[in-house]
């Protein structure tokens, strides 16, 4: 992979930069749209790209349960198997260590779940974990590691840190005897403590990746707390590297993170608040449901330029919504995407310009 | 309206035709795709589109009780509202007569709906249903009728099909006084009764609509009487206006009423099929959640060219369904759809070569 810096911001750590990957280029900073069970929730792949995507975002966890890697692997891979043309991410499974406490034993070897679907219980080792990613000819790979919650001591944020950079090794040591075009990116973790996000950031680098995470951010914890841990990882972690701020976010989350110097964002935030009527009318969320739209036949956004912003009115959308109405789902999901890659996009302008 | 038969079979009294509307052309015979609520359920119209619709129908007891005329109206008609530039057909409520029977009373003004929203009362007249129509611009409209269910005595049957008559002749009264450009079709009913089949085909012939429909199918009868209806129906309504058999209906279905000289279909049965996980393939019908599928990298029908089958595999819209992911709807519908539309099609071109 090459990661090229085009340009740095004169007023703030923001850069414009391009990733080099197997299924193509990615302009950063980029908002990835979440497809964890290989589809962004009510969009077809062809919504997906008019949503402005160049990249999503997919969970191996997820998918090694359901539908499993053998038949992805004989469609000839995720993108094959989902008709994604562009780059694919995958989330190792380690924020199901944390969403699925209940469901699962960390130990040394790797993280034994039991499945969400049916009981069964599954090893995820760290090499294991990069074996199913390379089978789904993932462009980025994220390595197993474990999500510690919010709040977390210092003593298990310090356990769990443990685990990771262990498993961090020993992933990296596996991808690199495999014969693959598939990026394997570090995790930084730690908690909130900044001495354990140091010695993080310290392992990763002498790993030497070619990207790096911030992990454990948007686990319920303050907006004050992710900017910290945000502008720790930005300082912590290497100039010349992709930087990748985990599960985030919001608006204000995405720019105040460019502007600190991070390069790549996934949330499922734009999807799940759609399919629960809230849209983004600039920076603002707002429901649709609101009885104001039901003769309202401006867009969701008049400033949009998104399918839907182009060819429906709040009134329509609010119909549909309110007769329970799938499409409501998709064009809202559309208008949700698009707004925060379109955010994301515009400060790329305003950096390069 | 000007409707022209361009071709007729030599082996059936099937033809092709034309019938021009003001939102263009429709080649008959047509399958027309079920928008209830001014959406078929899980597609944009770009979808719908794809699907190879060139008509769709919708509801106007629906659309009066949510999201109401006036904002229709205020958007424009029906087709600026759900951004469908095709034409629009548009039922009157006489089928929720029968489906929503217990929420209505029948009297000679009109039907006096319990709304199955907010349980408000609402009457619908042949007027008002007229109104409400040319409101939405819907370019083919129907009016008010009374469906009469399977199995309806004979003295129930005259006794729907009095009203029926009085109220066409109403709403073809009030519908020459507007200044509009939506037709108005007679519907046939009658029961099982060849008799009182008879009396509705020369009383709506004597009040001369520019099309006619036979209604009072696809109500729980067996086929064999959907059949006989059929064959009432082609040789009771004149031959130089356009036919359409109401609510049907599947494959089988299709072919023999087009052979008995039906031009016009509609039945929510692909989409709701699909939502059901059922798929055609050909004229058979399978259910994705088979076993068999999982592993499955065929397309659900290897001779099919709609935007599913092109893309995707049996074993991806599988995991979809099992996941209860939206897009396996989406799917799922759009090929169910562009299936029975294909079928007609393909009748179509026989009868012109």
């Amino acid at each position: 992979m090459t990661f090229k810096i085009i340009k740095k911001s004169m007023s703030s750590q923001a850069r414009a930069g391009i990733i080099e990957t197997p299924h193509g280029n990615i302009e950063t900073p980029v908002f990835m749209p979440v497809g964890t069970k290989a589809t962004v929730k009510a969009l077809s792949p062809q919504q997906i790209e008019e949503s402005g995507a160049s990249i999503i975002l997919s969970n191996t966890y997820h998918l090694a349960l359901r539908p499993g890697i053998e038949i992805i692997q004989s469609a000839g891979g995720l993108h094959q198997f989902m008709n994604w043309k562009k780059p694919i991410l995958t989330d190792s499974g380690g924020y199901q260590v944390f969403s699925l406490s209940k469901m699962r034993r960390i130990q040394e070897e790797g993280v034994l779940f039991q499945s969400h679907i049916d009981g069964s219980k599954c090893l995820f080792t760290p090499e294991s974990v990069v074996d199913l990613q390379i089978g789904f000819q993932s462009d980025i790979m994220m390595p197993l590691d474990i999500c510690s919650p919010y709040p977390c001591s210092k003593e298990d944020a310090s356990k769990d840190l443990d685990y990771t950079l262990n498993w961090a090794s020993r992933a990296k040591t596996h991808w690199e005897k495999q014969d693959t075009q598939s990026l394997l990116f570090g995790i930084q973790q730690g908690g909130v403590y900044p001495d354990l996000r140091e010695k993080s950031a310290k392992k990763l680098i002498e790993l030497d990746f070619p990207g790096y995470a911030i992990g454990g951010v948007s686990v319920g914890e303050p907006e004050t707390i992710m900017n910290r841990l945000t502008d720790w990882g930005c300082s912590l972690l290497p100039e010349n590297k992709p930087r990748y701020l985990m599960g985030v976010g919001l608006p204000n989350n995405l720019e105040y993170a460019i502007h600190k110097g991070i390069d790549m964002f996934d949330c499922v935030i734009p999807t799940r608040l759609a399919r629960h009527g809230q849209f983004f009318l600039g920076k603002e969320r707002h429901n649709i449901r609101n009885q104001i739209y039901s003769k309202d036949l401006t867009p969701l956004d008049p400033n949009c330029q998104c399918y839907s912003c182009l060819n429906f009115s709040r009134a329509y959308i609010r119909h549909l919504f309110m007769s329970k109405e799938i499409l409501a789902m998709t064009l809202m999901s559309m208008h949700n995407i698009y707004a925060l890659i379109n955010l994301v996009k515009t400060i790329r302008n305003d950096i390069l310009s």
